[in-house]
C-alpha cells in the first residue's frame, strides 16, 4: 500500500502543475451570496466546468501526455473512456501533435463521438462490453505501440487532477473542507494528496451517488468492493475505485457521503438557477454532498467537475 | 435634443460608478477560444448574467435609489416593470431599507412575482394593460409620495447601466467594437456614452430582435416609431425606445442590426454549450448580432445582459 501511495507524491503534483501550465486553463473560483446564506457557510466553487473540454479531465490527460518521452509520445496514446477523459486525451495528444486512439462502444451517444472526433481523436469502435473494450485497447496498443492512459488509475493522471486543489488553495488558503466527487477516484486522490500536503488540518470529503456507492462500501470494508451494475444520472461517476486510487483514498480522505438521484438533480438545477452556470449531473454531486456535512460558519471548497451534457435531455423535464 | 443628451453626462456615469460600488457586483469578462476561432476575432463577454438579481438592471436601479435624498428615499420608490427591473429596484430599495412598490399585471408569471417578493418588493397587482399599469403606478405615487424609477427613460438609470461599459473597457482597453441589445435603450445609452467618452474611435452597435425592431425603424426615420405588438422570445427587449434614450442612441450609436428568433435561440444555446454559462434569450441577442457585423481580426465587447429564465421552458425543446 505504501508503495502505491508513494506513487502519488507532492513532487509529482508540483511537476504536473509546471507541465500543464499554459496547456489547460486556470479555472476561476466562484462564490454566491445566495448559496452562502442558504448554507450558513462560505462556499468556494472551483469551476472545472469552464476547463478545456468542459471538465477537469483535461488536467490529468495533459499531464500524462506531456510526461512521455519523445520516443514514447511518437507512438501515440490510447484509452477506452467514452466520456470526458476520451475528449481530454484527444485534445492533449493534439497539443503534442501525436495520435490518440480512443476505443468507444458502438452504441456511444453521437455527441460523445463528435466531441472526441472534434478534438482530433482516432475513434476505434467496439462491442459495448467491458471485455470488448479492453481487448480493443490491447490490440491497438500492440499494433501501434501507443501508451495506455487510464482514466483514473494512473499516478500521472491523479497528479494532474490534483492541480485543481493546488489552485483552489492558492485562491482560498484558509479552507476548512474540500468536497469532491468520487467515481474511479482519480480526482479525489490528487485533490486529497495536494490539500493535505498544503494544509494538513483540512478535511477532504468524498461524495458519490447512492446508486454507485462502491467507494463508501470499499472505504468501510477496507477492500475494494465493486457495485456490479451502478445506476445513476451522474454518468461520470459509475467507475469503481482503482487499485492505485483506493489506498490513497483510505489514507487521505476523511469521510465519504452518498447522495440520492433527486438530490443530484436538485443540486444541479439550483446551481444553474442561482449561479447561472452549467454543470453536468456528476458536476453537481459535490455540492449536493455539502448539505450532508456540518459546514456552519466554515469555508468550504466544492469542485464543480464538469459541464458537458445533452441540452435536449434535462433531467427535470419529464418529457425528455 | 441636446438638453436630453446633456442629461446623461460622463460625470453622471462616474458618479454612478462610485455610488454603486460595493452595492452591485463587478462582473467578470469571459472569453472562449472556441467562439474566437469561429468568429475570427477576439470576443470579450461582459457577464451581466452573473450580476446581482441575474441582470445588468441592478446597476441602474441601485444608482437611482442611492441618488435620492433621505427625504425622498424615505417615501420609497415605484415602478411598473414586471421583469428584471422590478427585482432590481426591490433589491436596491432593500439595500437602502426603503419601500419599493412594484406594479405587476395580475397574469404575471409566478416566477417573476416570486423574484420581486424575494427581494422585498411590495407587489401591487393590476389588470394586464398598459393603461392599468400606469394608473396603478400614479395611484401608488400619489398615496405614498414614492419616486418613480423608470426602467430605462431615466438618466440615473442609464448612467448606472453605463458602468458596465466602464468596467469592460478597464479590463479590455483596446476594444474595437461594443455590441449591446436595445429594448427601451437604457443600457445602450449608458454604454455608448461611456464608451465614446473613454475611447472616441470605438464603434457601438445596437442589436434588437427583428420582431421588436422599433429602434432601427426609429433610427432610420429620425423619430420614434413604436412597434404596436412586438413579438419576440427576448422578452426583455419588447419596450420602445424612450424620449430620453432615443436622442442618445441617435448621437452615439453607430449602427443597429436585427436578429431573427432562430438566431437568438441558436446564439443562446451555443453560449450555454460552449461557455457553460446561462443567458436568457435577451441576454444572447448581442452575441447573435455579432455574426452580422464585420469583426474579423478585431476585439469585440459583447454584453451578456442577463440569465433569468424558466428552466422548465427551454426554447429549443419543442415539447415545452
Amino acid at each position: 500500500m505504501s508503495k502505491d501511495i508513494a506513487g502519488l507524491s507532492w513532487d509529482l503534483i508540483q511537476d504536473a502543475r509546471a507541465r500543464i501550465q499554459g496547456r489547460v486553463l486556470r479555472t476561476p473560483v466562484m462564490t454566491s451570496h445566495t448559496l452562502d446564506a442558504e448554507a450558513g457557510s462560505n462556499l468556494f466553487f472551483k469551476c472545472e466546468n469552464f476547463q478545456n473540454i468542459g471538465a477537469f479531465k483535461a488536467r490529468g490527460a495533459t499531464n500524462a501526455v506531456f510526461a512521455l518521452s519523445d520516443a514514447e509520445a511518437n507512438k501515440g496514446v490510447a484509452t477506452h473512456s467514452s466520456g470526458n477523459h476520451g475528449a481530454a486525451l484527444a485534445r492533449a495528444a493534439r497539443l503534442r501533435d501525436i495520435p490518440a486512439y480512443i476505443v468507444m462502444p458502438n452504441n456511444a451517444p453521437k455527441a460523445k463521438l463528435a466531441s472526441v472526433s472534434r478534438h482530433g481523436g482516432k475513434i476505434i469502435l467496439c462491442e459495448p462490453t467491458q471485455a470488448a473494450r479492453e481487448k480493443s485497447v490491447e490490440q491497438v496498443i500492440t499494433e501501434t505501440g501507443a501508451t495506455l492512459v487510464h482514466p483514473y488509475d494512473d499516478y500521472l493522471v491523479m497528479a494532474g487532477q490534483g492541480t485543481s486543489a493546488v489552485e483552489l488553495l492558492e485562491d482560498v488558503p484558509d479552507l476548512d473542507i474540500i468536497l469532491a466527487p468520487i467515481g474511479g477516484g482519480g480526482l479525489i486522490s490528487g485533490v486529497a494528496t495536494a490539500a493535505k500536503t498544503i494544509k494538513p488540518t483540512i478535511r477532504v470529503i468524498g461524495v458519490e451517488p447512492a446508486g454507485a456507492d462502491d467507494a463508501i462500501r470499499s472505504f468501510r470494508k477496507g477492500t475494494i468492493e465493486p457495485v456490479p451494475n451502478p445506476q445513476t444520472i451522474a454518468d461520470g461517476l459509475k467507475a469503481t475505485v482503482g487499485r492505485k486510487t483506493f489506498p490513497i483514498i483510505q489514507r487521505y480522505v476523511d469521510d465519504i457521503v452518498t447522495v440520492s438521484e433527486d438530490a443530484i438533480v436538485a443540486a444541479m438545477r439550483h446551481i444553474w438557477e442561482v449561479m447561472k452556470i452549467i454543470v453536468e449531473p456528476s458536476g453537481a454531486v459535490a455540492y449536493a454532498g455539502s448539505k450532508l456535512v456540518p459546514t456552519k460558519g466554515q469555508k468550504i471548497g466544492v469542485v464543480l467537475t464538469g459541464g458537458n451534457l445533452d441540452l435536449d435531455k434535462l433531467p427535470w423535464l419529464s418529457a425528455s
